[in-house]
């Protein structure tokens, strides 16, 4: 931690700082500047309230050295991780694609949904059973039935699932059927969640909060990880911005910063970070041309008709030519997106 | 709903929106305008996602005109409510005061709080027994045992208890000890919790997410009261915009927008607003001018040994001064504060 | 400036950013702490841009010590500073009012604002002559007859003259009828502007941008106190949030952070920060309990019929109950806002 | 304009806004449903200020038909514009690269800028010669000295010039030297700027404002537009919002936003989106994959020597590879970025 002392401190204000950094055990190195006196804070507290001092008398700014993270973190982890779901691998070459509807509705509506994205070369079946929906008047979910229906048209087509869990409760239940369990952007700092999802030791897809910072959402992630789980992927999928033309503001630099600063892979959710059917193409290009691991799409055999965020799911076709144009993207920058394995049939 | 064709849409997309709108059950109003041909889609479905006939052919733009709330909504419910905790009152002429450490740390500490909080005026006494800490390093509260030493400190100086709950498990053991339960800014949108807590029927603190519109506040208000518990006071507690120099950005203007658009009461947060202990003081006043029903206000005994957020913490004799000034306020905005219960011993 | 590398970086690659720093010309103090090599540039470079280090190999953060702004300081300027505009003191005791209309539009109107609001108790006159519209089809001003009109009904009830500048060349013109200029939201970075109104040394008032933070907002008042021009009153105007149910969003903690950062006044505009005739009165209030230096408000003879930003005018009886209002909330704050000079006819 | 009434407004209200309407010159057509009475205001007033019959009593919501620009629509425009700046086409098939300096320093540096820009496939030199910056004590830029450079460098290369001019005074020595006026993102509401470039009818490359929302942008536009100029090229520069890892959040769905939206070409500036260097070239490959028609890049012979923005320009090695990078893209997007004319040499 560094401490930069106001230009007028007096000597006083300086040893009232030094003192109280010594009461919390800091060792302090000062030196003395043209215009300020800057005070070194020595030793290792990653979650000191760094505050503490900013409200002190003649304290001009405080600084943090260390990362609030580690295990997160590239400093302490230089290698990109993979995380392997049960055979389908996220961070290596090849680009993986999550797909299907927002919510799983019926037998028949997941089967087809499943067997046209895993012929279209999708890896992983999505589809909620559990729905966080902001009003209580709206479609809630399957629950346990439609995990069921999900898993089994998943099997058919040799496809994996990912399913969001909403509360430590359902989590025995989702881990029976699903092979990733989605941590949505609304409980990204759901604590208690995190923590009992780490203990499972499953894979994790952990959307970014809405207005959660890089930061924070690595320190969402160091949640998990601090449970021995290190089957960590994150998903960038907007953020919210004075912009209303899209439903959020899609942060696709936040792909180059993520793998900057943290060995996790990263994929994009293009379908929730626009939330209008006509531009979940083009951003599911940029996201690939700007470095994501894998995507996330909705994708429904009757939009219309579906019973939630049908406007920014694409109809099979489209979601056929999105993936031909995103292989093609991929390419461009040295990746792979393979053809569905039932695309030969 | 409205639904506006673009200026150039012909008969046939015209048609298709109608044809549409008929399948989802609404009657339809056709009117032909100057540039633009508008229908009006008739019949009540709060729950309708306008962006369904966004996406279609020749569509311009669709408005919704019910809200997605009703029993938040003023115009269901044109008087203000009153919520009683406990025989205290929220959203009459006086202005509820609630006050105390970030976390409960020692029985020592809450102790000291609690006499002097009451002493100054407070009604409630704020604590955290189960704290949502953004990094898995910090501590994390005392769970029932502080609970326990939080309501003991109340029920010897006259107040009542306000705390946080995380997950929907922990609400048992908070009801056994609190007279209002809190939902923080990070659970706003955990959808099962807000159910859980509703069915307690206990009153509810309910804290603005951090990214949170007005409008999705209410729905989130909506979820505890459609669970027939109408105890709901909202509480502000600062927006996350681009401004660092704060920790968040206290949006005073939410008070007279909720006081509009509903019933509730609601209350302001200037130290979670702020996060700098030197300018709560100056926010809390402000709320009070703005019309709020109520305030809470970190303060603790010793901020700088604080286990949690005390550098925006007050220290108590600094929370007699805020009293004594947001009082003076009250007054000129024609409300009470009153002195407190102890103030004559 | 502060440079921290990154845990794992090597040898080569500090004295490589040593390298740098010397050849940037600063005097560079190596410290090891546990896990961090941190560097300390000893140099005032107020301009320096830090990226410059932060790009390079090794490098995890790099903090600014010295403030990019001086003149506007309080730490090369510790006391409050008074602005004078012909005999109207901004920063003192008593808070100032400045009232009008959104744009000057006729005699009639101008002269029925200005008795009402001098009678009031407001202190200067706004009006806009030159309007910057967001689109090209608004209303744009009556020019330089609008500033004639506006002195004269001012010059009549006592009261001074403020209002817009929006380019260079309109500066002769606005300051031969004006007492205070002032820039515009969307021109707090129109550096050219800034210049050129520092030069005429007569008093600024300097809205904040939209977007701008509170650092920034201060670099612009800068730019004009280093022309020598001292008369710079900052004026908090909203800022732009992802929250549409008001225009902006009213940053009042804007104030106390001003205040301690800062020796300038500041003063608040709630009619621009909430947009809703309804909301500008408690707004008004909170600023004042916030500890705003003055306030300025718009009001009209009649709203439904002016040419501009009617929708967020008072009524001028509105005005009269405002002042009541916000006159007492500064008495219970320890300031004063006079009655009207002409109160007593 | 649509009006719709409070859930419980009575007849009076309802008549007051019908006469209000009928006073603002609509035709009004009232319409009820089963919770709301909704009126029709017909006419086409693309100026008024909704926010006039959203303040009167009993009115719940108002939405406006009309857009409130109209040559930059693609309502009344449905085929895409190309705009021709000397031969080089924006707006077809070929992707335009802009490239060079933040600012001309030298003439070796722009000369050697523009050699290497040419070869590797720019059709544009960027370079500023009169610089907007943030503090008054940073380097202004050279002025028509930095223009006369920048042009003869660039009729050396067979490079068009764009630079930004800062205040209509400057327009006459910029038109000299540059095929293409740049309006910088802080100048975006400059509206005599807006006014006095529209009616030189040269192109104008119009970035976005900071915290400008899309349609904000467009009636920027439409001001340069409604003075008889159509060669408007936008440009996506990167919105404020809370995320700091980067300088701006660049908004790529921008891109697929306004090409529905309006007709005029889009290009993206992720120098300036992301800030620093390592991040440039994701955000460039996912521009063109996102539907941009043209990049703009900050280059330069030697960042860490650089008088501005070097930091986030990229080695002129770095570029080369930035342009086949982008190349292989725009490819597999089915676009085309020619190789430099020089390339063969």
């Amino acid at each position: 931690m560094v401490v930069v002392m106001e230009r007028g401190a007096d000597e006083p204000q300086i040893e009232a700082v030094i003192e109280r950094l010594d009461a919390y055990g800091f060792g302090v190195h000062r030196s003395t500047g043209a215009e300020h006196t800057v005070l070194g804070a020595i030793g290792v507290k990653p979650d000191f309230d760094v505050r503490h001092i900013k409200v002190l008398e003649g304290v001009k700014d405080v600084f943090r050295i260390s990362s609030p993270y580690k295990l997160a973190s590239r400093e302490w982890h230089p290698d990109r991780s993979l995380v392997d779901v049960d055979g389908v691998t996220f961070g290596g070459d090849e680009i993986v694609v999550m797909a299907g509807p927002c919510s799983v509705e019926s037998e028949e509506q997941i089967e087809a949904a499943a067997e046209r994205v895993a012929r279209a070369g999708a890896k992983i079946l999505r589809g909620g059973a559990f729905k966080p929906r902001t009003s209580p008047y709206a479609f809630q979910g399957l629950g346990e039935e439609g995990l069921r229906m999900m898993r089994a048209a998943a099997d058919r087509y040799g496809l994996k699932v990912v399913t969001e869990v909403m509360r430590p409760r359902q989590i025995p239940v989702v881990a029976k059927y699903a092979h990733t369990l989605q941590v949505g952007a609304r409980n990204m700092q759901n604590f208690p969640l995190l923590q009992e999802i780490g203990k499972t030791k499953m894979p994790v897809l952990l959307k970014r909060g809405m207005s959660a910072t890089i930061n924070e959402w690595l320190q969402s992630a160091e949640y998990i990880l601090a449970e021995d789980n290190p089957n960590v992927i994150l998903c960038e999928r907007g953020i919210r911005t004075f912009e209303t033309a899209t439903r959020n503001t899609l942060d696709l630099s936040a792909i180059p910063v993520v793998k900057k600063q943290s060995h996790l892979p990263i994929i994009a959710d293009p379908s929730h970070g626009v939330g209008l059917r006509d531009k979940v193409t083009p951003m599911a290009r940029a996201s690939v041309a700007a470095g994501a691991d894998g995507l996330m799409i909705e994708t429904h055999p009757n939009p219309p008709e579906a019973l939630s965020d049908g406007p920014q799911s694409l109809y099979l076709d489209e979601f056929d030519d999105l993936m031909e144009q995103v292989r093609r993207v991929a390419e461009a920058v040295g990746r792979t997106i393979p053809t569905g394995a039932l695309a030969a049939v």
